[in-house]
């Protein structure tokens, strides 16, 4: 049985969500195929800082409620160097932007629910195993669901299925370039049910590798230390982490850090991806199966979020005017984006992290670069507005 | 024979002989011993922009009038990349910050002049062979010179010797750290007589490697081009320059590059280096003795400079008030200045050349960067903030 959609979406994960839902507001019919079930989905811990972008997306589409609720806005951040502390201040370095602390998990929850509840098709455990056609007017996907092959055909294919993803591979490979970087560490992340030690994320340089202090709520640490690649979470007892902790964050200051008991301990490799271009014929590609960046900078959810808001409105540019010019300019308006984002998140990674391979003079440019964030007003803004979200187009 | 001084300065290049003037228009009296001949010294080729703090120091101690009526002032530098063209304004971005450009050869000669006209002595072809007692009150300086060995007893020395010089060897290896790292690549310089093809400097990234167009007169190109480690200036015909130099260039608007005789080409090392720290008892370390940057953000000179503005202040400030107070500032006061210009010009080093290991991925990252400054005022301002010289202390 082939069923059709005006867009067939492939992935179910933040880029999807909001990229469906959008599209319901715009009238533009779609249905979403994921393939893992929703618990799945609206546990896997990622990402917890939204652009003031990404929180006004979410909002038009109908799902800031919760967010405005629960989700934490921070003003600035803290960066730990030298012993030293220096605050950047968001709203007086860009003109009054901030960042949200809300954990991808409830912006997936959040999304889900809404969809459900009254938006198109939304399909669980249904795997993609291919997209056929995208050089052709009537693309289409084929996926298994209830123990059976289905085929979806769709006057458009977006692909938000992350990095592992099957949409991808609709661009042949002698027109896709892939661009990549790896890093020579890893991230040792674990949540704790300890509150916050500081209202605020601190960004730690240490000549012992880098650590950042986040959160989720009040009541609840997202902690992370830089660890060679290859580390086995097993090694890394509470203990020993909170101790490293605590010695990557030593300060000239009183400074308390709050430990308590560590519920999930996992390691993250370190990434820079891009796959140029983002679309070809009627496959377009978005977030993770497009790119990814290195956590340092917190661009990750956020790309996702403005290549689907660019993506929505070229949609609803083609209902309204007939027009393919949008979706025909969508790589190259996302590109200069992510591009600009690879350059900060690597410029983040590299500044705040020891690369077990630099030298004592690549150390002393990094402490240079630090102090001057912290003297020079232009360094602190270009560092603040990148942080804080770019315009979205 | 031992004769005596305050302050013993080894070199003759453009740091001891402006610390020489400032000192005597400080009444402090001075002996300066340079290795070399006064030709050679007026002769060797070297950098050509000035700060502003520089010109303000050279007609400080009256050596500007030359300066003021040769010097041409230059607003703001070319970037190229990727066929664009973007100028950066220095004033506008700075608050009414510019250079000058006003070759080190002429510095040299308007400082040696003056010196030998109303200053103490100077002495050419006076090699040092050691630097002795640097922990004791009274450092001696052996030396050669008209045959015969001499001593000279100094209650300080300055080390203005370059980065072959003896006096860094005067700080004992394990109290001396060195800080260096090496690149991929060196530039060709050709002088040339042809008028200058654009009013200010270009600095050109390209996929074939980094160029530069400066001059030295109205009259006189000064070209750069980014060539292998090792390469001979004999495998470059001056049609293989020019050739080269055009490519390099190109962009997609109106510009001609006007060819001309090359009367001169060299190869030149591109290097960071920074010893620490930049004094030893009564050894005071200034310039290429203590710090070698790479040639990109144009800070050599301007660096050598502000070192000895803070110790000539520092002798001023102990003939005036017996306290040592800012001498024993000195190195930690000209430190974080040195790593700040390490930094600048490894960032434009590495921004505007191609490493021959680099990846598609690091070039995207390049342009994005270009990209950036383009765009973003506090990125321009950042790099014109460091181009045009930021305030000496």
């Amino acid at each position: 049985m082939t069923v059709h959609t005006t867009v067939g979406i492939i992935g179910g994960g933040p880029a999807g969500l909001l990229l469906a839902r959008m599209l319901h507001n715009a009238g533009i019919d779609s249905v979403v195929l994921e393939s893992r079930g929703r618990d799945y989905v609206e546990q896997r811990q990622r990402a917890g800082i939204l652009e003031q972008g990404t929180v006004d997306a979410l909002r038009a589409c109908g799902a800031g409620d919760r967010l405005d609720r629960e989700g934490i806005v921070h003003a600035g951040i803290e960066l730990r160097y030298d012993r030293r502390s220096h605050r950047i201040d968001f709203p007086s370095l860009t003109g009054g932007r901030s960042v949200t602390v809300y954990a991808q998990t409830e912006v997936v929850k959040d999304l889900i629910a809404l969809q459900l509840r009254e938006g198109g098709p939304l399909l669980f455990e249904a795997p993609v195993h291919a997209v056929e056609g995208a050089g052709t007017d009537r693309p289409v996907i084929r996926y298994t669901h209830e123990g059976r092959e289905h085929t979806l055909g769709c006057d458009w294919v977006a692909g938000c299925d992350g990095f592992h993803g099957v949409a991808k591979h609709a661009v042949p490979d002698g027109v896709r370039t892939v661009f990549e970087r790896a890093y020579p560490y890893s991230w040792l992340g674990v949540l704790a049910d300890a509150p916050p030690s500081s209202d605020e994320l601190i960004y730690a340089h240490s000549e012992r590798g880098f650590a950042l202090f986040s959160m989720r709520s009040p009541a609840v640490s997202r902690l992370y230390l830089q660890v060679p690649n290859g580390t086995d979470p097993a090694d890394w007892p509470d203990e020993r982490i909170w101790d490293e902790l605590e010695a990557r964050s030593a300060v000239d200051r009183d400074w308390t850090l709050h430990r308590g008991p560590i519920t999930a301990k996992s390691v993250l490799p370190m990434r820079s991806h891009v796959t140029e271009p983002m679309r070809h014929g009627r496959v377009l590609l978005a977030g993770d199966a497009a790119h990814i960046v290195p956590p340092t900078g917190a661009k990750g959810l956020n790309l996702a979020a403005a290549d689907v808001i660019v993506l929505a409105q070229a949609f609803d540019h083609l209902k309204r005017t007939g027009s393919t010019e949008l979706l025909d300019a969508y790589s190259a308006t996302c590109l200069r984006r992510v591009w600009r984002a690879e350059h900060f998140s690597g410029f983040m990674t590299t500044t705040l992290h020891t690369d077990p391979g630099q030298s004592p003079f690549d150390s002393r440019l990094q402490i240079s670069q630090l102090d001057r964030i912290a003297t020079s007003p232009h360094a602190a803004a270009e560092l603040a507005e990148n942080y804080a979200g770019l315009p979205v187009v």
